[in-house]
């Protein structure tokens, strides 16, 4: 079976879900999943607010062609001034990941490819350590050392810009990456980038976050995977999850226990991009599940 | 705001999702909710599985009335053989609570009420203890005592079917009720009864859960809200949860903990089945979020 | 069987855990509960670090009477210069409630507190609405309203100290009680106020959390209980408690959700306290499980 | 530092906390962690319940030698009937990992021990499966092939049991090991094998938990570590943790939700075993945190 996912987002109006439906239907499409979501609060202001649906349909049968398809959704789109992505599940996102030297990250995430769990493919690992390369190398993925210091940081972004130009990256995933991009860069690569914070954000911003949690004496500590904007840790959180913690628990023990959760939370998170699951709404995602 | 949900549930083929919500546009009505499922599972045996769905509209601007909502809505079953309910969000659906002498699910659901969680109305509480009258009273809910005894169990059942008849219900919500319905009494309100049970079935199904909980040593104790059917806790799942306990905890606290999942758990089953969020389907439900 | 709690806080050193635990076996008490703790990461500035204790201990057939164990207990604190409490298991805390026109913390610790959760006792309730008498007197709890505006702060403050005094308090419980306590009213309650944050800390600490978590898109929301001090929302964390949201979460739904964290975190944090089970080391709690 | 772990399991009596403590205190140890449980529901009866503890000293300066502190154990066990273990933690308990074909949970324990989570080393790697050699090998672990039939499933645990001899194992570790073992292997192993079953025992015992999860259509998945013992899926529960799934998860994806559990209830109840936290008690376990 082949299929292919809408996701649309507009002004809010009557008629939407119905012309969307419609579309898939009238060119014999099943529809698989249907999602919308109305943001009625923004709407409070009188006028409608935004809308946002995701609908997927099998195109075994489909009477339109890909050409066919694209013009269609050209005249929908100018009818209701849709802003949209297209995605045919056939065309596998190309995944980078961005390290440093702490594996678990880069581990869980291959692991997940090597078991089926992702729509799309890792194509490349670039890290500013060389330690990581014997692990590419197990799971058979390109590795790319590309060292960073304070001097040779626009080289290094150059480089790596180029690095994933080479493997037609569609995503960057910063899998415990423990350098800052400049602003060009994450402009760059805008709703592109997805970045793993180990705390709850947004409290314990910045670094040490597992210092700041045993200073503060939290009974609970967390992770954020987010997407990466030029403010650091401020960009829209697409998944979190936390775990209780107590006294008994030194910095060294969060640190342990923080490593779990952001394996599972970038890992999630990973896997609702490229699942096309999520929608940028200002500083916050819509989530479809 | 007024608004109308309709719950459907058909064989699925293509075009359900553009019909319904073409329905909805064609007539004015602006769609606040829509979502829908299909259980490809079992349609892997070639033929298409179900399809569920559930949609909400604006009917402030609707042009059909009532009595034309339900013409067109016949000719649109009809056509697709439907099966489906609608419900309007000013016609609240009226709740009876059983219980016995433990009062917190009880006091849960009605300070929930007085708080406006609720779309529905608790209109009578029963109870085969009298215990129970002052809270009820507290609330200002009417109070009926049926006793409740090996003897006089049909009796009791009549006493408790004419107060429902008399309260025009809609939905019993059994708050921690120690008495088992008869087969009759079940069958007569079918998918309309909501039990808490104090075990995460089908673990510990049966007698004292807490205690079959203590003695098998496990870490996670849980409740479960289901709607009753003839066998005893084997009815379709609406909401779970659970809390992790250890060896230090007794009978006396599982019991205590327990509470607090069970009022949670059952409140959050009664505000499924009041927004219309709930279809079941087999011993399945589907659970619109 | 009547029990006592004694709870020790001195300078790490050898020989503690023998010595409490042979004063109260020299005396012929059986050892219910102990649990101790060392604070190594402190110590690793070379000397030792802090430790705590908790002990309780069966009394039936212990050889010292109350002021026997003081004697004992004074010379055993002079040669380890030990920071204790001693708490009779029979000598209940008792407990004033403050609240403002939120309802469900109130009831939630009146409902435990008859069904038998609390060690301690509610002695009364005082709030700066007249609103919360009713449920005051449902459950047959004295009820004191004492207004509190921008003028008569002063004032209101003698008049719920003068009212704590009456009723012997030993723990005031804030349960969603929307006055700011002055400086002097929180140290002279040192350690004895528990009050309720509807967010996570130190996330969305001071107005309006749920605003605030719902302009920042997080996907979790939490409560925390703390014992109060002068700098708000600062004060040493007790309980921390979370749940799931998604986009669909509006404020309103947001309350809702954490009005049942507020009240189960807050509650949570009253018993360890009541148990004696919390000691506050600088900003942080130790909490013996 | 070097430090060494007592745990004690004797019928209650008065004095006991006192002697172990003074034990170590006179030979001049610090206790680092002490912790006790006493059944008292058990002791309901009235004679006194079981009694359990486990404290961990620095034996930097203890001034016995290890057959001293031997000799003064054997004579404290025999004035109170002890039964105990004695564990140096420069003794690093050596594990096995049985597995068959899927790898999560045996990289999830390969990279732990990389990223020094646990106490004990793994040292050889058994699978009926050719498969998971190149893991092994990546992560420079000795790997046996050990083929399993209904005919030579004698042979095979001969073999088994002779690489476990040669490996001198003390602890072994069933990761996802499809393969049954008999009741003699089990008795030759009691209280040492560690096994992950794939759901929230008792629930869903026996096979293809996540087919009977999803035609039960539970809300709630989860995992059990826990002792082999000669009953299928019947040990001492250890640890267990569960996710919320819905409607929309099939097999597939309970399968790979579950995935998750599983890795994070074997590890954790690896380490608990590893750190000398855990006291089998019947079917139960006492762990102590």
């Amino acid at each position: 079976m082949s299929s292919v996912t809408l996701v649309v987002r507009c002004k809010d109006r009557t008629g939407l879900v119905a012309a969307l439906s419609d579309f898939v239907f009238r060119y014999d499409g099943n529809v698989l999943e249907a999602d919308q979501y109305s943001d009625t609060e923004i709407a409070e202001g009188g006028e409608h607010g935004a809308f946002f649906m995701r609908i997927r349909w099998d195109i075994t049968n489909f009477s339109l062609d890909r050409s066919g398809i694209e013009a269609a959704l050209s005249v929908l789109s100018q009818r209701f001034d849709l802003d949209y992505t297209l995605s045919y599940d056939d065309e596998q996102p190309r995944v980078a990941l961005f390290c440093s030297s702490t594996p678990h990250c880069v581990y869980d995430l291959l692991l997940r490819q090597e078991m089926g769990e992702f729509l799309g493919r890792i194509v490349v690992i670039i890290s500013n350590h060389e330690k990581m390369r014997e692990v590419a190398e197990h799971f058979s993925i390109p590795f790319e050392h590309v060292p960073v210091t304070a001097e040779n940081k626009n080289e290094a972004e150059e480089r790596q810009q180029a690095i994933l130009k080479e493997h037609r990256v569609n995503l960057v995933v910063l899998a415990r990456y423990m350098q800052v991009l400049s602003p060009s860069f994450v402009r760059s690569w805008r709703g592109q980038i997805i970045n793993i914070h180990h705390s709850f954000l947004p409290a314990f911003a910045g670094a040490r976050p597992y210092h700041q949690a045993r200073m503060r004496g939290v009974k609970i500590i967390g992770a954020t995977a987010h997407y990466v904007t030029e403010e650091l840790d401020e960009g829209p959180i697409i998944e979190q999850d936390v775990a209780h913690v107590s006294h008994h628990h030194g910095v060294a023990d969060l640190v342990r226990i923080g490593r779990d959760l952001e394996r599972q939370v970038l890992s999630r998170a990973v896997r609702l991009h490229l699942e096309r699951r999520l929608v940028i709404d200002g500083n916050r995602t819509i989530v479809f599940r």
